[in-house]
Parts: C-alpha cells; structure tokens; sequence
C-alpha cells in the first residue's frame, strides 16, 4: 500500500489562507479520490508553521491519480503563495505491519 | 488527537530480528489497547533500513497508556538490541484536518 509523509512549511503570516488552502485540498481529496484512503493533516507540536500530511492509497494507480488531479494542480499553485515552497519534502513509505481501527475517520 | 511519527533505524544484519520484534510488537498493541486508533509500520523506499511509525490516539490518556505498557518495556529493551538507539526519533503532532476511510484497516 502506498504510503507518503509529505511536509510543507507555511510562509509565516499566511498561516490563514495556507489553512484553507489545506482544508480545501483535503475536502476535494475526500469527495473525489475513493482510492484515497487516507488524507490526515498535522501540525507538529513543535513547529506551528510546519504541515505533515499522512496519506495512504489503495494502490500505486490510486497514488498516481492523486498526482494528476485539477485539485492537486490548484494546490500547486498555491503552495508558492502561502507556503515556503524549497522547504518541501515527500517521502515514499511501503507499509509492513501494523493496523487502523474504524474508529479512525 | 495526539498522533505521533517515530523512526527507528534497524542494525545491518539484524533486520530479521528488528522486523520480528515489530510485529510481536504491533499484534500486542493492537490486541491490549483499544485506545490506540492507529500503529502503522512503514520501511521507506529509499531507505531500507528506517523505520516509521505512524501512531494515532483516541486521546493523551490513551498515550501515556501506550507508553507505559509491558509489551513497551520489552520493546525498549530490543532497541538497544536489533536497532541503532542514539537514530531514533519520536516527533508529536496534532491532527488539524483530513479523513480516513474505513476501508484503510
């Protein structure tokens, strides 16, 4: 199951739009990505400008359709303008144990 | 809901040993604390011999729960085992948005 740790860091006093861009982004995931299981985003306790997302698809195709959504496009745009875009990292995971209850939605 | 990323890197020549001690450690988790929503473990891809937890809980007390159970005892112990102590890194964070899908188990 592809997984990915992705972390962004907000320009500092653009928090608030950079928050609704997360918040938009994550909507449109949800409605629009069934092979999105999930979409989580984090602040670190301490960091406050620092974005960690947690995201894991149903398979490598789910993964690259992700990639190549209008939403992750619009999202790219935006990451210049709120966000500080060099510091941005992604890291590809491939999951080896462990589990998630249903209560985690 | 606090969550956390923890990394471990496995001693060469160990991992055998280290990824046993995992899923020892996953199956107790999952089997004595309903309060932990979520214990993934991940290999990165371009890093074969890391390790990343991604651990949610349904609350702090749920947390301090976690870290204080026998199986994390034993788990302490192996670290200085089968992985390489001084690498090892736990990062907090909060949740601020995003979902997960039942189907994601």
């Amino acid at each position: 199951m592809p997984t990915i740790i992705a972390r962004l860091t907000m320009q500092e006093g653009k928090e608030t739009e950079a928050l609704e861009v997360l918040r938009t982004m994550a909507a449109a995931v949800q409605s629009e990505e069934p092979g999105a299981l999930a979409y989580v985003i984090h602040r670190p306790k301490d960091n406050p400008l620092e974005i960690v997302f947690f995201e894991a698809y149903a398979d490598d195709a789910a993964l690259q359709a992700h990639m190549q959504t209008p939403h992750m496009g619009t999202f790219r745009s935006a990451i210049g303008e709120f966000f500080d875009a060099p510091k941005t990292k992604i890291e590809q995971l491939e999951r080896i144990d462990g589990f998630v209850r249903p209560e985690l939605s």
